[in-house]
């Protein structure tokens, strides 16, 4: 007998159908009586100096209700004050990233932001807006950056680190030194010892959604705002210090949201479309456009990595170093410490050295972008140990089989694994039909990587409502992004032994619902899950409770199962779970409201295998994807239909980041700010991508469940760069492997090797 | 020291700043993407066969998009079915008052709603549509349909009784014989006897808002229901039975109520829209005309009454009879039960016979007006007390404290008095400014009557939730009619000790809030107040578990006073309220998510003395309120502002019933269904009301509140006629008390006493 009746199920989403037929409220669908349009204008400079702005003709124009430029922000020092100091440097960063104070530092970066009675209105109007500047030159790349005469975006900016602190500002804004164990005893050991280095580019999200959000403030400065961001919570706590505006008087409405993969974390218009509320009295929307999207949210962060890896004869690890370079664009936050994780994240070695930098640089500031820093730092490292396993002449699979982590072996930090499914995952590759089916003949080749992201897990909370009627309600500000809902209404249904239909899942706004963190970081099954859990026990207890009264029993006597309470001790003593839950609203102890809510679980670590046949065009350098699985452990699976649309869609990413995707910047101008530029993968550009679920339940939470939205899209460009030097000799080392990119490196292999110009602009 | 920092305070209506700028959002100010604007045709004649409706031609008219008309229901068949056999003659007729089935049975009684592009179009199409009857001829008041040979509204009707069942169907819907005591045993042994019928007018609650609603009906058939009702909830399962939808499946969302009074606890157009809605496919919005809401709506129940009393000649009440007869529309569900608890409510008397009578008629079916059915019973009864204590020779106020009832005393029916307050207010009655402030002269006079209403308990859910900044939240389904917001604000800030700012108070919807009863009964405060003081109790016990673990001391070690826990045995051991509230989100136990639920708790019975002071135009018989005060027992005044605005409210609305208030029906036709028409006291009608709130604590419940929504509305009639009474020498037994009516009474008074046209039609 199956051991669950509702988990492990492919039941059909909640929203589907409200989602095919086009009846979800997104945020573009927002119409509130009086509403004005917002456009907001930006900097045409990647690096300038604010003179002056002048925005009286705008004003004039009619139909033009409200200007706001950073004279309209609350003072740093009054949001200091009422926040009890507390305003960090990050949030001072966060303040000027939407909205730009003395200097411009990216193109798109806002200047000023217009609310009209029409949106053609506002656009005419940001044309009317006079903004005299003094050109700086721009900051091109993280090396340029540091070099030691770099322009320096923020005069005043040190590293965080560890170490001391230089004499001068500059742009590095962290430095990472991590060692564990003896690097340089481990590479003395080693017999062999392999070095690489690597570059990846800037890639976006790309996000069907575009940022879009309204606010209305009433008289007495209380905010309501509807956005498609990833968490309310996030949301309502950014604005308050942003804007000085106490957590209490922001209320955050959830929309459906269009995708965000990490993107949608950090707030950007909404910050204005608040100001241009208070400022004009009515409710305000704002809309970007795919151009804003790309020039002006948060990409993920190109990295340039030196690798070396040192071994023994029979295969294993002694020491890895890495050096690792994140360019963070404009502002501080890049993904050095979770790059650093990830690395040699899948492996046992003894001795780790870490070497890390984030480096601003006019760019749009990055973001998470799903596992972020993963793919890059992945591509890098599992590139080093094919080569590594090249070297010692063992096939890259049995190599990994020598050195994988397990449960209790140390982190690359000094953090050990729980249960982990390492060794799980490569199993299943020794027995998948895939590796056990020859790919063989001219051009072709086959990659195998491994890929690890750690999940978050963070503070949740649910609430489970019995209806009078019987049915329950999963209420809860968790934010729909991967399928949420569904998880939730099954988890309910498990626990409460009732059919999905008579479980509805509310997903309520900050005003309403309890705290929980925002859907990222792979936590939401596995945290905000553990909440759903607790609720749906509580409520089940407190129903028992009530079952007890009216069959005069003690509570811990009652039992209970598929609608039926009886007494353990008289069987035929039994009253329905209808019967309770109408009484619920009418005697006894009232109305059932199960609570749950969760903090500190530890880490679900994720891993995933996976493998890559390709298939490339010696003429062209195209390069074909022909067959691809991802053998990835969920701990369980909650809904296996939900797990595989979301490793589809990570390894759909990665072959994109890995294969096409990079912003062109030209003097800090995005030069490809389209989707005719930017080259997404197409279905034409990824074969169908099977997958195989793995389950080595996790340490905590419920159910064994881990997070499973992040890791999928860490391994692809490493999988098919082996892939490809597999089919054509040549190994890439520079993301993305576009057909001019190994087309070149195909028509030079024999000769001395030298930097591939991955973005075709050398 | 005041017992508490926040109650009993004359705070700001949490909402007051979005009420007065207009931006509170009512039902009016709702728009959906691709709404449809909804119209309902309606019969012309009070009572009639539907032949045949052919709607073909209104389908036809540019922008029609729905008609439905009864064929449109699911079946009572199916109904039963699915709620397992309980549809209830109730329901049956709750299905056929909004929506004629067969017979039309008032003028208003709907027939067919449309939906369409526009509200013109909508009207248009109206006019389109072709409707046969067969015109009968209508029953137009109580007396006319008890006849033997009356037509009959519904050929099925027998009445509701404890008796035998009659032979044959008849218009009688409820028939009620009570007797406590041996009534002919106390008449007998009375020294005085008086025997008073009375008469009195149907009246409309008249709130400002008409009714309003918008339905939204997804592919899978769930309902988001936007609407103005008293009570979301029971909207909710009134439109679960009568449309045959799960109840999980309809979410109804409370807009701003623009009054209600009882009139919209029912739902009108909520159906139709939400058909609509389903055979349209797109969302449907409805707004009833001023002229709809009077025909169509349910006003409160016009009575006939004849009272017998019978007192010592000590004063002492010996026995007490009342008949009563209550015209209730086109429906069963009039208010003789509760009119018989009102009735002899405020005295104890040994022997009491009630017999009362609920009739139907071709008139709107009457609703719940502020205290359903105790305005004219109580003016009847008052009027009666007066005459025999005149009688007696002793002022009203002397008799009145002579015969008041008390705790352990028996109410009309067979229940006890738990603790009350008559004597409470008749005290303040004697020690008042008002009683004691000479009021003499010609054609002056002073009135006193008393009241009492039961007020309801049900059941009440809230939810107290600690947000990470330390501020609170109340969240509930609790719709606010009267202020709930601003008390529940209150008692949070009470029971948490921080200031009322860091206290948001929040209404949800079906979908995301536990079961609340509607806001009626006079129950908000008592027992929604209960639960919200459970809830902010239980927020607190789990915040001073948490303030344990911080301290490292046992849980019932922590003390906590105004934002500072403190171990008992270390008081410098303390940690902030706001260092806790924090940590909830990070650490430890989690998120703090206070819940309070109650049900059954007793009664708190509420109790008024009024004294009115006239003037009265011997010329016109214009009768001017020259001065009024309402002494009421609140049990504890959570907000004094909010108590004397429902008490002066509820006065005003007893002026209007008592002075000039009527519907004008001629053969079945309203002919006054308009401002111009419908007299309803303007300011320039009532002069200040004056209040004094008693404070007799509750026996149940926290803080000894008592409801106050109610009762202030009972007496003034009662107290007015007294007045008059005493200005005029002529005893006023009919509703309204009118200039024509009254001018007559004087000019007829040393004739022989015959029937008043109160309504000026005779």
């Amino acid at each position: 007998m199956p051991k669950y009746k509702y988990l492990g199920k492919a039941t059909q989403k909640v929203d589907a159908l409200e989602r095919v037929t086009g009846k979800a409220a997104f945020g573009a669908d927002i119409h509130l009586p009086g509403m004005l349009h917002g456009k907001v204008l930006r900097s045409p400079h990647p690096h300038a100096i604010i003179k002056a702005i002048d925005y009286g003709m705008a004003l004039k124009l009619e139909g033009v209700k409200a200007v706001v430029t950073s004279k309209d922000l609350p003072s740093l020092e009054d949001a200091r004050a009422s926040f009890g100091g507390e305003v960090s440097i990050d949030q001072e960063h966060l303040r000027k990233l939407f909205l730009a104070h003395d200097k411009v530092l990216f193109e798109g970066h806002p200047i000023a932001a217009v609310a009209a009675t029409s949106l053609e209105i506002a656009e005419q109007a940001l044309e009317l807006i006079k903004v005299e500047y003094e050109v700086l030159p721009p900051v091109e790349d993280a090396f340029k950056a540091m070099q030691p005469n770099a322009p320096l975006l923020h005069p005043y900016l040190y590293p965080k680190t560890l170490g001391q602190k230089p004499k001068n500002p500059g742009n590095v804004a962290t430095i990472m030194f991590h060692e564990r164990g003896d690097a340089e005893k481990g590479f003395a050991e080693a017999d062999v010892v392999v070095e690489e280095s690597f570059e990846t580019a800037m890639v976006h999200q790309v996000y069907i959604e575009p940022q879009v959000d309204a606010a209305q403030v009433e008289e007495d400065g209380k905010v309501t705002l509807w956005t498609a961001n990833q968490g309310i919570f996030n949301v309502q706590s950014q604005l308050s210090s942003i804007l000085n505006i106490p957590l209490g008087s922001i209320n955050v409405v959830p929309m459906e949201i269009g995708g965000g993969f990490g993107g949608k974390i950090i707030t950007y218009v909404e910050s204005l479309t608040i100001m241009l509320s208070q400022k004009a009295g009515r409710p305000v929307k704002m809309v970007m456009s795919r151009e804003e999207v790309f020039k002006a949210t948060g990409p993920g962060s190109p990295g340039y990595f030196t690798i070396k890896v040192g071994a023994k004869k029979n295969g294993k690890i002694t020491a890895a170093y890495i050096k690792m370079i994140h360019d963070c664009g404009a502002f501080p936050g890049g993904p050095t410490p979770m790059a650093s994780l990830v690395s040699f994240g899948p492996y046992n070695i003894p001795s780790i050295k870490v070497d890390g930098y984030d480096v601003v640089t006019n760019k749009p500031r990055v973001q998470a972008y799903r596992a972020p820093g993963g793919t890059p730092v992945n591509f890098s490292v599992e590139s080093t140990m094919n080569v590594l396993a090249d070297k010692l002449g063992v096939d890259p699979l049995k190599f990994r089989m020598q050195n994988y982590a397990k449960e209790g072996d140390y982190m690359v930090n000094d953090q050990r694994y729980n249960r982990i499914g390492v060794k799980a995952v490569l199993d299943r590759v020794v027995s998948s039909s895939h590796w056990n089916t020859p790919w063989e003949g001219p051009n072709r080749g086959r990659g195998m990587a491994l890929g690890f992201w750690i999940g978050a897990a963070g503070t949740s909370s649910a609430l489970v409502l019995i209806n009078s009627d019987g049915s329950a309600t999963g209420v809860s500000g968790q934010v729909d992004l991967t399928g949420t809902r569904t998880s939730t209404q099954q988890i309910i249904a498990e626990e409460l032994q009732m059919p999905l239909e008579k479980v509805n899942v509310k997903v309520g706004d900050t005003d309403s619902t309890p705290y929980t963190m925002g859907s990222f970081g792979s936590r939401t099954t596995y945290s905000f899950g553990t909440a759903v859990y607790r609720a749906s026990r509580d409520a089940l207890a407190q129903m028992k409770a009530r079952a007890a009264t009216q069959l005069k029993v003690n509570p811990e006597d009652v039992e209970y199962a598929e609608g039926r309470f009886w007494s353990k001790k008289d069987p035929e003593k039994a009253v329905s779970w209808n019967e309770v839950a109408r009484s619920t609203i009418t005697r006894g102890e009232g109305v059932v409201t199960g609570r749950g809510t969760v903090t500190g679980l530890g880490h679900a670590p994720e891993f995933t295998a996976q493998i890559a046949d390709v298939e490339v065009d010696p003429e062209t350098g195209k390069v074909y994807v022909k067959r691809f699985t991802a053998i990835q452990d969920a701990g369980l699976a909650i809904n296996p239909m939900q797990v595989e649309g979301q490793i589809q869609g990570g390894v759909t990413q990665g072959i994109g980041w890995g294969m096409s995707e990079y912003y062109y910047y030209d003097k800090g101008k995005l030069r490809n700010a389209s989707f005719l530029d930017y080259r997404m993968p197409t279905s034409l550009d990824v074969p169908m991508i099977d997958i195989e679920i793995v389950e080595v339940p996790a340490s905590e939470g419920p159910y064994g469940v881990r997070g499973v939205g992040e890791v999928s899209i860490v391994p692809p460009p490493a999988a098919i760069a082996e892939a490809i030097y597999r089919a054509t000799g040549v190994r890439m080392n520079k993301l993305p492997m576009t057909p001019e990119a190994v087309l070149w490196a195909i028509k030079t292999k024999d000769k001395e090797r030298e930097p591939v110009a991955a973005n075709g602009d050398s």
